[in-house]
């Protein structure tokens, strides 16, 4: 038994997110397709972060089992032939066996892509979302200083039936928002997220950028614990997991 | 009866080209469907250029005629919120009721985005060809002096039933290959060009470029006036229609 560590880029907009489910299209199901077809057998993969349908990754890491016949220097490009234009491995290596790419980071960076302006973006229309106003980027560093640090985020946790009873401790380590000609970059580092929490934080955000609200607010939303009272999740398009950090490797 | 002249941009991956087509989804139909919905009339429009399956367009040009009623300054808003998120139009101006996109063009200006390098780049693979071999600039650019000027295209005419007798004689006024980063330009201005002709001058550059050929290949392959005597045409995903030029307006 030999494991192996991917690290994974993808378009999500005609996936599923990056789960295995039933009836629809994963990026799990086609990389295991995908490493069926190059090694003959089987394998289950364990992807570090469950990326929404949508959502996008320029690091997603991965690791799985092989019998160790396959060459590892061989798996990026018999991986990236076989895979589907939206879906490419930047890295393959062999890893302690203990390695876990979903328990073992201790920090993960997601990007959040918003244009705003006008014409529309076509090009980014698939990895960004677009805003017709602008944003008032102080305003919005300003609210970020409220979100930083160790916190219950429950206010920006989405509930689904699986994760009611979850705890919503989570430490941000820093946000970091820039703009790049008419795109907004907000950049977040985290030891973990909630589910839906990043389009969360960055929905209350805009919130504050756009002037609806103050950023005192986005403290008062924080400490509501109450998802009603932070602002609106912004949609999957503009959200990129850029990369996981891991203690070692 | 008005004229109305509109700047196009699209992303043509999902397409079946600019021209209305019985049995697949087009441009030209997503555009008469949005008129029709804003301004509630049939309205039949004309483009410059018939863009192919898959390719893009920064700059497609094209005319219609309204009653005058809708607001002229509005279609531009009204058209980008109605239309799907890959076509956008950047303008929309009262022209000459004499103007003719397609028939009264003096220029156009294609690009051909070449992507060399590894990994596969999963974010440009809608937007670029993809090769996995280097490209010598130099040497195309003498290619490309031997395809400048006024010559008898027969050589880069894909053949249909319909343009079987269409003359061949093209002006190609320049061509211009740069490199940033990973991705090679190959920008192309001419007086007109015919069936896939920019896909079959970039795919007889790439030979040279990829030193297959030499560059006095690519003069040899223009004079044979034989397809099969020129490179392979490059995919549609890599061409952009950047701008269409008019005498006046």
């Amino acid at each position: 038994m030999r494991r192996i560590k991917l690290v994974l880029q993808y378009d999500g907009t005609n996936y599923s997110g990056w789960q295995r489910q039933t009836n629809a299209l994963t990026i799990q199901e086609e990389l295991e397709k995908a490493l069926e077809l190059i090694t003959n057998k089987k394998i289950e993969t364990f992807g570090s972060s469950r990326t929404d349908a949508g959502v996008h990754a320029l690091g997603q890491t991965v690791h799985f089992d092989d019998d160790g016949t396959f060459p590892v220097l061989k798996y990026v490009s018999a991986l990236n032939s076989t895979l589907p234009d939206e879906i490419g491995v930047l890295s393959a290596v062999e890893v302690d066996p203990k390695f876990h790419a979903r328990f073992d980071p201790v920090k993960k960076w997601y990007r959040y892509h918003i244009y705003c302006g006008k014409p529309k973006p076509i090009f980014k229309s698939r990895t960004s979302a677009h805003l017709l106003y602008p944003l008032d980027l102080d305003a919005m560093r300003e609210a970020a200083q409220h979100l930083i640090g160790k916190h219950d985020f429950t206010s920006f946790k989405s509930l689904t039936e699986e994760n009611k009873e979850q705890d919503g401790v989570r430490t941000l380590f820093d946000i970091e928002i820039k703009r790049g000609g008419e795109m907004v970059l907000v950049d977040i580092w985290g030891d973990g997220f909630l589910y839906k929490m990043v389009r969360g934080l960055v929905g209350t955000l805009v919130e504050v950028g756009r002037g609806k609200e103050t950023s005192d607010w986005a403290k008062k939303a924080l400490e509501a614990k109450d998802r009603r009272k932070a602002g609106k999740n912004m949609p999957a398009e503009g959200l990129f997991l850029m990369q996981v950090f891991y203690k070692k490797c």
